[in-house]
């Protein structure tokens, strides 16, 4: 069986890439003029922290969806428009991501820390909403599917995009209270996110080669 | 028969990639200094949503735009010149939307609101025409199309650009007087391309298979 | 024989989609506060011609390049290090394009007239100068090119390029006197690239299926 | 034996296309109405050399790093979490290249010279670390490799990183007092590379068509 969606992928790769490539194009540069010396460049620049965390935790977030984006596609191997459509959500809070990061890199640091630190998170709910999204749909029909996947990978791709929900909704919550923690527990889920990656691979290729025999 | 629009439809897509995803270059921030709380900031962003607006409506006119694209390229196995520039078209035009995508962010809510939606509505009337365009010169030639396509899905196809022509043309029109419906009928359109997407999926994939007959 | 170029242009035709789409980034828009009607914006939009000018006549010139290069990478099937740097000089020069496109949008109606069209047309001096180079190094080793190519073939590609090389120099020259006069001339290329692009295609196409006989 | 690593690819060539596309952003233009005359406009352009200096710079070292993973990508058939993440690690320091290129642009003719080139040296030592890492982690495991490829091989493809790693370290050393030796240090590793890709090529065909005996 042909796999259908490879300019789907071709197409999600791209904007994918843009997203992250484009992040840095929120770092600034000192006022004209304003730096004298050496000293006060380094000084401007200690003072971008906030961009630069906000830089890293954006590019490595994206990459990590891409990631799983990439893992849950090689197991669709048809396409209708529900798939289409939900891809299409995904593509646009990713290719959203960075209005976020701007904010939060320019008022992490101030009054507005809860306030850039919640609508952060927030972006990071829906994307998670909208990969759960994807492989319900994706699922409801089993031959759209991936010849020969088995109940248990299905589901536990299902569970691997479940289980980020209830975790992204209590880092959104915290940040109104303490922002720094909610930023910890995203970079926090990048770890979950390496590690579960690892196991999931583990399981599919169990799945798929058993599939062969 | 090899399929001999690989390469322009990588082009392609790439091309639409990147013009969907500057979108959000076009999303402003507070002035500097302008923000001492979260609530500042609140009241910025809520004053935003024109931006938030044309962002979203531009997003998603140009995926569904792609999605156009990749089905009448499924369709296409040859290219000859005219192609090649009826599609260096379209891209010129998915490639130009994103400014007047911001002249509508910046003055959908003001005195110029109708000029805005009246260019808004503008660049989609002609991004219609070269589609047409594209399928017309495609199939002046059925050698260039897919190997047993028939008659009633080349028809399909056309019909559905040529459909779509008057009502952007009558959102146009509308601009004038009432710019808010021009863009409800734009939103409108999506939920059309949508449906009409799975409808001509299912002629052209039994077509597809009473071609293999 | 397999074609070992894939992956050298994929990532050309990015480097050329990205660069073509971002030059939707040099039209600009009007103060803020300048505008109080609609049309105040009419006044501004059409005092922004030359900015629309070179935004066309940029994005189809890169664009026709893509086409050459498209035609020039069909003929090539492995590479060595001096296809990959004259490549690169090619790519390097194409994403330099938007900054004289930027310039002659600013002050092609204006004093510095002569001085930002003389700059524009050496660009494209350089860029044919480019594809000569990589014609040149490529077929310096016939074992590079496609099994099969004629020598005439090999001939009328290099023709096409050698032949641009004195149009644009002209055009550079004129470009201190009547620098309309020399964006016509490039305009006219254009029309040369896409009639002579049909002619070297049907050659080509003859000699390939005469190496199948 | 399949390669499983042509979706890494695509993506990584797409954050490649994009980096050394958008350099070209950095370039700026004189304040408005600061024109009046074509001489006026010469004499801005020639007092934004540094700025030009870097674009080429930072282009073509993008370049000859994206034809370096080009060349570790032909020798990876199977991918795992670590070359994913090694390879991510390479995609954001690629990334990153334009920002201490804009600071290089801004601050290289002026008290500020040597910090610049002390961060922008920075990113290169950090991007050789990056590939050291990668060639590490995806030859920790020979079954991930390129089927028949030798130690032989694996080994010349180590020290081409390793060996530029001192180099890169000098540079950033002697950056502190001449900072314009360390831009000429990198220039001049662009002919190492250049060089030494052409001597690896051989090898790793020689020991590919060994491989096929």
């Amino acid at each position: 069986m042909e796999k259908e969606t490879l300019r789907i992928e071709g197409f999600s790769d791209a904007v994918f890439a843009i997203a992250v490539t484009l992040l840095v194009l929120d770092l600034h540069f000192p006022q004209e003029n304003s730096i004298k010396s050496g000293n006060d460049l380094m000084i401007f620049l200690s003072n971008q922290w906030p961009s630069f965390l906000a830089f890293i935790l954006s590019f490595f977030s994206i990459f990590i969806m891409w990631v799983n984006h990439h893992k849950i596609f090689k197991q669709i191997y048809s396409r209708n428009s529900a798939i289409m459509f939900a891809n299409g959500l995904i593509l646009f809070l990713v290719s959203a991501v960075s209005y976020p990061t701007a904010l939060l890199a320019r008022y992490f640091d101030g009054q507005a820390s809860s306030v850039v630190v919640a609508i952060y998170t927030s972006i990071f709910v829906l994307i998670n909403l909208a990969y759960n999204l994807l492989w319900f749909v994706a699922t409801r029909n089993k031959k759209l599917l991936r010849p020969g996947i088995t109940n248990a990978a299905i589901k536990q791709i299902r569970n691997n995009y479940l289980y980020g929900l209830p975790i992204y909704i209590i880092a959104l919550i915290l940040s109104f209270w303490f922002p720094a923690v909610s930023l910890l527990i995203i970079l926090g889920l990048w770890i979950f996110w390496a590690l579960s990656s690892g196991k999931i691979e583990m399981t599919l290729d169990k799945d798929y080669s058993d599939s062969l025999k």
